[in-house]
């Protein structure tokens, strides 16, 4: 029995109980958000030791780091240490996107070192090294099998991506930037042929379902930059999203919706409200959005711009962006900076939302700055070591700071 | 006379016309606006080879970066550099906030080497080295004078802040947590006397006449954590500034409006409209805001989502928040960090307000990147020496880049 259904039977699960307990609400809420597939606990039964959590509203909104090997860099010890990483600052899930090395033996390692919720895009293992247009269905269905067999919490599939969609795509800015997407479209274009993620997506349910592998319905026709946000490709896959997420819900398989991508501020909110008509108000899972196009380099802050506003808005779940996105793969420190902005992303959006343990952090924060009691705001701080460290390089011997030393608001008040 | 005086009358000043040409909206257009106190052209008589910019309503946001010493740190040659590396960042203004060393000597030095709009606190000068409390009414006057006479092109003064609020100030998490404020409220509660700054403000408006001074009406009662925003501490003030707002109008004398500080994203917005309704929509220059309390050393980020979403609704002038924010005086890296994210935060802003200068920035990118024009992008970046200094590390020697390699998505669609 998959979480949902067992959630339909009003059958409390080991994994819903703990979910209540770290986010104080009541299993009675909890499980009634399971049914009704607004919540979402990815947990296959094949993923040893995970600590699950629970993605979708009312709940604290989580976050997403993505490792793995490229190409260029296929270091299975490197993505161990990103792992390690975005583990320690705080990331909630996982995916690994490798597409260079054994990208087998890669995803295995890095699931039985992973304790939280793990991700992977199937569609990478079927493509890498193969000649993608003579790919057959079976290759797609396959690598979709062995990731969930292997303990995939949750994976990506591009069922949304339709044949109908290919002039849409021809007339963007920059056409389609998801792999997954871009792998898909090519395929269908030259095998004349729908995508098989779709023509065989009952297949894939029955498969998720074996294990309760969550399904994160893939936007592979996200836009790729501002101009292309919130247009025709976007929305109709959306569209197909929907009644995708309508069909997972139906067999009892859990089920989230992946969103955009490059999104300007003004379009956010609609973007969030679309997602949760269309799609039942299933767990929204976005890349950011970052905000604006012109600043690589720091894409972890344009995401945590989008990220929050999203957040506030509805986004459930944010796929982090990390300061080397549209530059290079990311390095070990790009991912815990990319971690880092994604959390206070999340956190802001539910302070903006009023959830009262996030209310409570801030406050704790407060208490501690008024005091001046340095060790309180340094062991309260989101990364208590960035915290530290500027602090120490400070050298200030007192209880003031050094930007107003004695001059210090706080001090003058006391 | 003053850029409000002159747009009374009709006649196009200089900087006006120059305003006009950089913003690319009709002279007519930003006359009308200047006259209606909506936009400020903060340019000091005194202040030689100023480049003069425009802030307020229907004009990109601008944002601004504080430097200056502290009583711990008092080299002139840091705040130097300090202001070379805001500048090479892209500020629109500075403001020297120097509290430590000969800050007369600190403050014309930096003025003389700053070719944009310059801001000072003048308060810091009449409290700094003295005894506070016993310091009298033309202590606070003369400081405002020279810094006036010095060229500063616009100037803090805190003439909102009101005996009457210093209950209110007592019932808050935090206090005051602005140098100005706590300086007059403890002024204040020790003589039993109102601010100065607010007795005298019509004299405040003579000086600063002379030479066309703009006015920022500072918000010493503003919030220093989340708990605290948009109390009654805060709103009385902004009550106040909306009066004296419309004093300084009515002498002719520029005027913006300080704003918070720390504010949750769910209370962004109202804090605009309040501001707006309150101040005759006159400019709204904001600290941020935060909208957060615990990421310590990631302030930047904090203040870029809360920059982005006020600039958004209304916010006209972003005042950077540093890494380094509650915790030490920032450094140099510090600086050049703040004033990026500031940057993005004002830019988003601008694309989500659908202006057509921004859209046309981001549609280059777009352009480049689907060409993968790794010059191109870089060019065209909100920081080339970050873009270009992770490309280069990554060393590819394709096209594509090391994320993806032959995998890239915009390489397949070709």
């Amino acid at each position: 029995m998959t979480q949902l259904e067992s959630a339909r039977k009003g059958k409390l699960t080991a994994e819903m109980k703990r979910v209540a307990k770290q986010e104080g609400i009541s299993q009675r809420k909890l499980l009634n958000a399971v049914k009704r597939g607004i919540v979402v606990i990815p947990a296959n039964e094949k993923h040893r030791n995970l600590k699950p959590i629970g993605i979708g509203e009312q709940l604290r909104t989580k976050v997403n780091a993505n490792i793995g090997t490229s190409p260029n860099d296929k270091s299975l010890a490197k993505e161990k240490k990103k792992l390690k990483v975005a583990l320690a600052a705080g990331t909630d899930t996982v995916m690994d996107l490798s597409i260079g090395g054994n990208i087998n033996k890669i995803r295995r390692e890095l699931l039985k070192a992973c304790p939280v919720p793990f991700g992977t895009v199937p569609i990478y293992q079927a493509v890498v090294g193969k000649n993608l247009v003579s790919l057959g269905e079976g290759d797609f269905l396959r690598a979709i099998e062995t990731h969930i067999k292997d303990g995939a919490d949750f994976i990506t599939v591009h069922s949304g991506v339709r044949r109908r969609a290919i002039p849409l795509v021809k007339k963007r800015e920059m056409g389609a930037v998801s792999r997954g997407g871009s792998f898909l479209l090519k395929w269908m274009e030259h095998n004349g042929r729908e995508n098989p993620l779709y023509e065989n997506f009952d297949y894939i349910l029955d498969m998720a379902h074996e294990y309760d592998c969550t399904l994160s319905l893939g936007d592979g026709l996200r836009p790729g930059c501002i101009a292309d946000a919130t247009d025709r490709a976007q929305l109709s896959e959306l569209r197909t999203l929907g009644e995708l997420q309508k069909r997972a819900f139906k067999r009892g398989v859990q089920c989230m919706i992946e969103g955009p991508g490059h999104i300007p501020l003004n379009q956010i909110k609609r973007n969030v409200e679309l997602e949760k008509k269309y799609c039942s108000n299933a767990p929204f899972y976005c890349l950011g959005p970052v905000v604006t196009d012109v600043a690589p380099g720091y894409d972890h802050i344009t995401c945590s711009i989008g990220g929050a506003l999203g957040a506030y808005y509805g986004i459930n779940f944010i796929c982090y962006v990390t300061p080397a996105e549209h530059l290079k793969l990311p390095g070990i420190e790009d991912v815990r900076e990319g971690v880092i902005a994604a959390r206070i992303a999340a956190h802001a959006a539910d302070v903006g939302r009023g959830m009262p343990k996030a209310l409570e952090w801030d406050k704790k924060m407060a208490k501690y700055r008024k005091k001046l009691d340095w060790n309180g705001m340094i062991k309260t701080a989101l990364d208590c070591g960035k915290a530290s460290q500027y602090r120490k390089s400070s050298k200030m011997k007192t209880d003031a700071c050094s930007m107003c030393g004695r001059y210090c608001a706080l001090k003058v008040m006391k």
